[in-house]
């Protein structure tokens, strides 16, 4: 793929991450890898080339970089940090700050990816609170929710910082021109929210960003908002709340149109439109949430990732190189320099 | 409708409220009375007699109340306080609090009937923050959540009383026999979440509740908790997102089935099952959300409700009265008094 503007970008993978192990992630990778990106499969040597020897790897740019331990799901953050400096995850880690590589890809335990990403690659000059970003599908384009776990207790400036950086998310991997951030709140009306989305409010509306006011959280999947931004707490119980509820109403439909001969063969006729409605509702879609504000991309997937779900995180992560985002991040926060809010002090609902 | 024990559950309704106003509440709250339940309708008692006179209401308990004013659906609920005094919300608050009803439904301004409760019935004793269970739907028993958004940055006392009240709400209004509670948060371990959050679980985790620790996002609709506590900005993001999202599932479903002539003929075939499967994920099937914590039952209804929440609405304020919830909450809370917390002090997210 002959490019003269950049590099063919490099991920570096975690391929001991995830549920399902190396079997689902290693031939993920290599499907990502005939799409012209380079891959670095970090883990087990072994367990990696004995996936590797049943896959044709031949012309592809797939090379494999041994680390000796696994991040176990339950492993607390801070120990997988301290205690597991040679784990997939953190080699990963430090090979893209080393320069031979440009970017994370991890299935496995969320909150250690977080920790090593902030620790090892640290973070852009600025960004006061690396946040994820998560990507989902709605009626219309998909929107994005920030930040949706990687704080809790957000202070308002950090709101702020988060708009900003899905901005650019928007732009450079999602193509959008100019996409409409909206603040999540508990009313459409400007003042109303807690302490923290009040102050919020005013410090977007300051800023070049095409700001649109307070949205709830019936307005997430209409498409009618481009950016959602939140707290960590409120994103991360939206974003399991919205799979959840998903699961549970595709669960309901399926025992429902079980019940009955009729709806049976009903359903049979229906097929294709199932299969396209579960595809909508389908968090593979957009493969993971990227962690905005660090040196270097990372990008978190879901433990329960499949490999359409690899694929596509691992081609979010190579569209954020291809597109510069952490250019056009750094930018956006030196354009909002003076827009300090009051985050020296704590938030109203601190008082 | 004899009955020794206590008295026949009168309801003061709101005539005016909710976006069909009259000719919805009017209809909808003489099919609750043949349901033995007394009705109070209070509003502007032309337009209320008008709508009776279209319906046969012999041998029911149903009277009229005027009040000449309305509280709109944009007016603040401090002006609505205030200034209208004489509205239909008002005048029915105040008809409990003079003992001539015993519980308030409305579909009205969500705002001012929560001021309003709040205001003129006053908290039963020991309680510091009334709060809005929502009742909803799951793949199993209905599940409560509480604050959907009485309150915002709450205390942890705050939280651990919430789960108190509900725990009362699900055993004399959901006939639950020891309902599990859960507080949500973003991880199920112990210690996950925000300041807020982690005070609020050793609270509850003394107490005599069937406290089965941190629940998620994806937990609500499965129906394995009974009840689910969290902050009002929280809980009310949750309630709305859910609403939107099925709403949005169910139109991609919708044009889908569209799509083809053949599966056009399937959905057709299967028009039973979807008939039953948005009743399962129909919020009218509970009504509304009690207000809990006050001298008095207050219902709060969603502006969009149709004659069968309004039906349940009232309902759910009738079997409260009957099934004594309010000796119950505060028999709950004087149990529990030792609790104080540290909700004199501010939150850690304060600090």
């Amino acid at each position: 793929m002959p490019n003269s503007e950049v590099q063919i970008p490099r991920i570096a993978v975690d391929a001991m991450g995830g549920d399902y192990g190396p079997s689902l992630v290693v031939p993920s990778a290599v499907k990502a890898a005939r799409d012209g990106i380079g891959i670095v499969l970090v883990g087990d040597e072994d367990v990696i080339k004995e996936e590797l020897a049943r896959l044709d790897i031949s012309g592809l740019d797939v090379t494999v970089v041994p680390a000796s331990q696994v991040v176990e799901m339950d492993d607390k953050p801070s120990d997988a940090l301290r205690r597991k400096k040679d784990s997939s995850i953190q080699v990963a880690c430090r090979y893209v700050k080393d320069g031979k590589a440009d970017g994370v890809v991890s299935a496995g335990n969320s909150g250690a990816s977080v920790a090593c990403g902030i620790f090892v690659l640290g973070r852009i000059k600025g960004v006061l609170r690396p946040a994820l970003a998560g990507i989902m599908p709605t009626e219309k384009d998909p929107v994005v929710l920030i930040d949706v776990g990687a704080n809790v207790d957000s202070k308002p400036l950090h709101l702020f910082q988060f708009g900003l950086m899905a901005d650019v998310l928007a732009r450079d991997v999602l193509g959008m021109k100019d996409p409409s951030i909206g603040l999540l709140s508990i009313g459409e009306e400007e003042g109303k929210g807690n302490a923290m989305v009040r102050e919020a409010y005013d410090l977007l509306r300051e800023s070049q960003l095409k700001f649109i006011g307070n949205v709830e959280g019936r307005d997430i999947f209409t498409g009618d908002v481009d950016v959602v931004v939140c707290d960590g707490f409120v994103g991360n119980v939206a974003l399991k709340l919205s799979e959840g509820l998903a699961q549970s109403m595709g669960r309901i439909l399926k025992e429902e149109l079980k019940s009955s001969w009729l709806s049976k063969l009903g359903t049979l006729l229906s097929l294709r439109a199932f299969k396209r409605f579960r595809r909508v509702v389908d968090y593979a879609e957009y493969g993971g949430a990227p962690l905005l504000g660090l040196k270097g991309i990372v990008v978190v997937c879901h433990g329960k990732s499949n490999e359409l779900a690899i694929v596509n995180a691992i081609k979010v992560a190579a569209t954020s190189v291809r597109n510069k985002m952490h250019e056009h991040l750094a930018e956006g926060l030196a354009a909002h320099k003076g827009l300090s809010g009051k985050t020296g002090k704590t938030t109203k609902s601190a008082a």
